[in-house]
Order: C-alpha cells, then structure tokens, then sequence
C-alpha cells in the first residue's frame, strides 16, 4: 500500500512537472488548429524546424538563452497577427483584435487569439526587460560592426577610449571568477553543513 | 603617526582599486601614441565617442556586458591591426607580425604590438567563451528575422513547435525568479548571522 502511494505521487510529480507550463487548452488548441493548418508529413518532418533548439539546450548562460526567447517570442506575436489577418473573415486590420475573442465568428479566429494573448502574457509579465536587453545588445552589437578602422580620427579616439574600456572589461571578467569562487564555496558548505529539516 | 598609516593605507588601497587593471606601461604607451596619431581637441572631444558607454555603465546583465566586450575586443583587435598595416615601414602584412615586437625598427610599431598583445591577451584568456556565445547569439537572433510568417508551411510548423518553446520560456522565466528567490533568502541570512572572523 506505501509503496502504491509513493509511486502514485511520484507519477503526479512527474507529470505536474513536465506538464507544469503547459495549460491543457494550449494543448487542444494546438492540435485542432493543426487539423485546419495541415501540412505533409514529410514537410514537417523533414528535419528543419523554424526554432532551432541548439541555443536553448546548449551550454549557454540562462541570460543569453532568455534574451533568444524574448525575440522567439516576438515572432511568434507576428506571426500569430499574419495568421489572423490571413484568415477569410479578416476585415481591414480588425483580425488582430482579440480584445473580444469571445464573440468572435470564426473558431479558428477564437482559437488563434487565445494563443495570441498566452504569447503577450508571457512577454509582457516575464519578458519585458529582456525585450529592452535585447534591443540594446543588438544596437550595441551592430554599431560596432560599422566602426570604420581605418580612419585616422577613429583610431586616435579609439586609442584614447582603450584605457577605461580595457579596464572594464578587466573587471567585468573578475567579478565573474569572485561569483564562481562565491559559488564553489557555498556548494562547498552546503555540503559541510547539511540543511536541516 | 597610527592615523598617518590609515591615511596612507586608504590611499593605496584606493589607487590600487583604481588602477588595479590599467599596467602603467599601457598608460604610458597609450600616452605616447596619441602624440603620434594627433587629431584635434575639438575633433576628440565632438561628444561621439567610438565606443558608446551606455551599455556597459547601464543596468544590463553583466553576461550581456561581457557578450559586449567581446566584440569591442575584437574591434580594436582589428583595429590595431589596421594601424599597424597602414605603418609606412610595413610590407605585405608583415606589420602584424608581433611576435617578435622587441627588435621592431619601428618604435610606433613597437608601441601598437604591446596593446595588441594586451588586448588580444584579455580575449583569449577571458573572453573566449563570450566570443562562441556571442556568435551563436547574434546568428539564432539573425536567423529569427529571416523567418516567413505569411508561409503556411512556417506557420503549420511554428503552430507544432509553440509547446516546446511556450514550456521552455516558462522554464526560464521560473529559474530566474528561483535565484532571485534564493538570494534575498541569501541576503536575509547574512544580516540575520554575521560572519565571525
């Protein structure tokens, strides 16, 4: 009997876990709205998926991989609004508003404006600020793909600017090795010091 | 004499803070090129720097900043380089040839070949990581904006894909409020039992 009750809250565990994200009518939505958007199996099977999964289940920082789901996120926001303005019902611009999915005529309407509003629910209570990261990184990123190294007044600037950059870049990279050793240290007493109860 | 020795302990502890990344070698040669690749004051000092500050003095993660730094290294690693193969003294790219920087007929050669290593250095020995991170970063998020979200194969598969992505963006939006969690839990614990010693 014990033993039927551990492996039964085992199982729920397990299942709460896995599926602890997932709201069961994202679940039905997506497998009917499947039957209306079909596709060959050997065209969604063919081994290329618009997301790639590399990012997210590599070794990258957690930072990193949220900054990835914020832009995945967007595009799914897009991309959602394009199906909805494609649909046969789609009036001027109005397809997008789901303010009132309710009443709407179409199911298909009705089912891809509940994915809309999961899609902006998660961005806008858990991704906002990784939205904001993200345009800047890029900015940044991008601005210094047009420095033009080869101007004599850039290169002089550049000289000029080396000194506080190098430094922050040195001092970036040693908070970096004091949170590791930080790190080390508390697995280190954790493992002297066993938490009780 | 007691309050002297705090005075000059401070003092020293704050230069060494201060300074603690910028070899005064590198002040001095930084220094000394300017002299060499003069632009005017009111040319330096028009208010648009190379390499803008905002990111790196802002709120951003400091995985986004190094991501940052990353590619700054590498822009002034191509810099450099360019200074050194526009030198008049250099031959067909034999000018980035800073091994062997000690019998370099050029002094200003010399000069470049020191922050080159200083700055390739840093790279290599902090930032190699960054580097791999940046570029998968840059490429997922580039790949992101190619994505055809008219196309109704994207869409059928996009459609597929949104659980997995949907599950994976909860996941990380829950880590991240754990470790918050975790560290105020942290914090609190340290004001509650003060380290001895």
């Amino acid at each position: 009997m014990a033993r039927a009750v551990i492996c039964l809250s085992v199982c729920l565990s397990v299942c709460l876990v896995s599926s602890s994200h997932i709201p069961e009518k994202m679940n039905k939505t997506i497998h009917n709205l499947l039957q209306h958007y079909k596709i060959p199996d050997k065209e969604r099977y063919n081994g290329t998926p618009v997301f790639s999964k590399d990012l997210l289940t590599g070794k990258m920082d957690d930072w990193g991989k949220r900054v990835f789901v914020s832009e995945v996120l967007e595009v799914y926001d897009n991309l959602i609004g394009r199906m909805l303005s494609q649909l046969p019902s789609a009036g001027s611009g109005e397809a997008e508003d789901c303010s009132d999915s309710q009443s709407s005529e179409s199911q298909v309407k009705g089912q891809l404006c509940y994915l809309l509003n999961l899609v902006r629910n998660l961005r806008k209570h858990q991704y906002k600020n990784q939205d904001q990261d993200r345009n800047q990184l890029v900015q940044g990123l991008e601005s210094l793909g047009n420095i033009q190294t080869d101007n004599a007044v850039v290169q002089s600037k550049a000289l000029w600017e080396l000194k506080w950059l190098y430094q922050e870049g040195s001092s970036l990279a040693e908070k970096r090795m004091q949170r590791r050793r930080r790190r080390r240290r508390r697995q280190a007493q954790r493992v002297k010091t066993p938490l009780s109860g």
